[in-house]
């Protein structure tokens, strides 16, 4: 039964509840084995599921939470003061079984707090990474972690994220050996910093493994490999600096499109292709970011996520159930614990 | 006189000499006051100078060089057995003041490591610092250092970046009082590690600084600041990142034009203009980058650049002789080392 229950974080996000319960009926008719509790203010979200026809639906739970954490909340803030907002809530239910999986569009920061709080990470594992699908040339994905949860990361947590990352290729994207790779500042061995060669050594020396040593950040989206590991600091930045930078070649492109009159007359056309591009090249807003290393699933979707997002999110958090990734995550860590020994 | 001399590798780029002597033609009528000192193989630039109605003209000078520097050398490979290559031969020129700039397109660890060799830092300087322009949302531009000569910093190295950076800003970017920012996995100030925590620290007690605080990865590009500090690692990371995935958005871009005739039709007019945005967010391929920091001024032009690219790179070395950058950041250093005594 608990495999089957996802418990969704209806509060949090930029864009309110709403586009949490629009997200929820297309999960109810596109996973019809799986069950929903939604956590949040009741006065909020019984008009919505009303609204939807939801108020009796069988699949559905709603649970009250009487706070909800703000995105200006710092992570021990909302620890400390917000014991019933409805993202602990949430991950309170995943933690006592009740819930395989938790969804949350919440700040990011209370987000992994709260959840390395509740529910602890595996047997073996040093740190929970956030990790999320990057697009690739080819048209596939690779893994890219972590994200931010580690801002200081050591050799051996570095070389985790490598093992972790390469069972979620295998389960999530269906890839036979992952290729795993380092993010560095240069392909040559000799390049990086000491943390970054030490794991290299690390992950050469596995034989669980399909390591293909460093690459760097002008081929995250080369097809080169599969799962790319680097600290939360560089990854943070990294994606960040793509998506600003995405934002600002699409508005000049828009510029340079609008200064003449017969592209602007084209532009029409032309837009709903260049969304296309551009909803593509927007992963963490069109795909969850998952928190990996932890007694259970924990997506986090984007603060400003639309209900086709947040879907997006409830998807990832199924497929990751139905693969069962923690107990992978915690089958191989093992394996390469024992491995190491 | 030496402030008028400006010296250019002519090995090591991966277009050949012939870039950079088209380039030089260029920069010959655009600097009617500049002399040129071209540093490579005779019997392959001698022919290129004569094509080109150079091999007599009075303010140009070709300087044999029996070596070049490979893109596959490694740093101190080439230091110790290529003690008669160009580049090296072009920062020897600068060192012993017969020049006041370099502009080589060759292996950028080799140039940084020989520059740091032949030139050494300006006094009290730490670290010398990779330097680019990058665009900014605006049409403008905002430094951003380091890129990659140093993936380990402390934070007085950091801070010594925003001292360098905002002198920078101020002479080449014409900016009064420059926004310095410093790059982070988060606004708020619990966020990042260490270093850059105690480099903020550093930032703010600066009286001489215009320090604004941390950036995020999403604002590199967005108008916030007009110098950005990171380490090298970081910085590198974020740049080529980016070029990863301006290549990635304009590929995908072609391939949904190409899928409809009626685009398909249109791609002619339209390419000039996606070309225009393209090049206008490769900075390091349309620009130069600066090395920073050091007794003289060097310049890095990309790679493959184009006679346009390298005539760019000699522009902006031409900028930063003219507002002779190594006096200004040295007075300004030594003012901020007083300020802190």
């Amino acid at each position: 039964m608990a495999a089957l229950t996802l418990v969704l974080d209806a509060m949090g996000g930029d864009n309110g509840p709403s586009v949490v319960i629009d997200a929820l009926v297309d999960a109810l008719s596109a996973f019809p084995n799986y069950h929903f509790i939604v956590v949040g203010d009741e006065a909020e979200l019984e008009p919505l599921l009303a609204a939807n026809k939801l108020a009796d639906h069988p699949r559905v739970i709603l649970k009250h939470a009487s706070q909800t954490v703000a995105m200006t909340d710092k992570p021990g803030y909302s620890l400390r003061a917000k014991p019933d907002s409805s993202m602990r809530i949430a991950l309170d239910l995943v933690a006592n079984g009740e819930a395989a999986a938790c969804v949350s569009s919440g700040n990011t920061g209370a987000l992994m707090t709260k959840a390395y709080f509740a529910l602890k990470t595996l047997p073996g594992v040093l740190r929970p990474a956030l990790m999320s699908a990057i697009p690739q040339a080819s048209g596939g994905s690779a893994f890219l972690l972590d994200l931010g949860a580690n801002p200081v990361c050591d050799s051996d947590t570095l070389f985790q994220f490598g093992v972790m990352g390469s069972v979620a290729a295998r389960e999530v994207l269906n890839i036979d050996k992952p290729r795993v790779a380092l993010l560095n500042m240069g392909a040559e061995d000799i390049k990086g910093n000491d943390v970054v060669k030490a794991t290299a050594q690390l992950l050469q020396q596995s034989k669980s493994l399909n390591y293909i040593g460093f690459i760097e950040g002008d081929d995250l989206f080369a097809d080169k490999a599969d799962v790319i590991v680097c600290d939360g600091f560089v990854g943070n930045i990294a994606l960040k600096s793509c998506e600003g930078l995405a934002e600002l070649l699409l508005t000049n492109i828009r510029a340079n499109i609008h200064a003449h009159w017969l592209t602007r007359w084209f532009v029409k056309l032309f837009y709903s292709r260049l969304q296309r591009s551009w909803d593509w090249l927007k992963p963490d807003h069109y795909n969850g970011a998952s928190l990996i290393g932890l007694r259970g699933v924990v997506i986090k979707s984007h603060g400003d996520a639309n209900a086709k997002a947040f879907y997006s999110a409830i998807e990832q958090a199924v497929s990751e159930t139905q693969h069962d990734l923690p107990t992978r995550i915690r089958d191989q860590v093992e394996n390469v614990l024992l491995e190491q020994e």
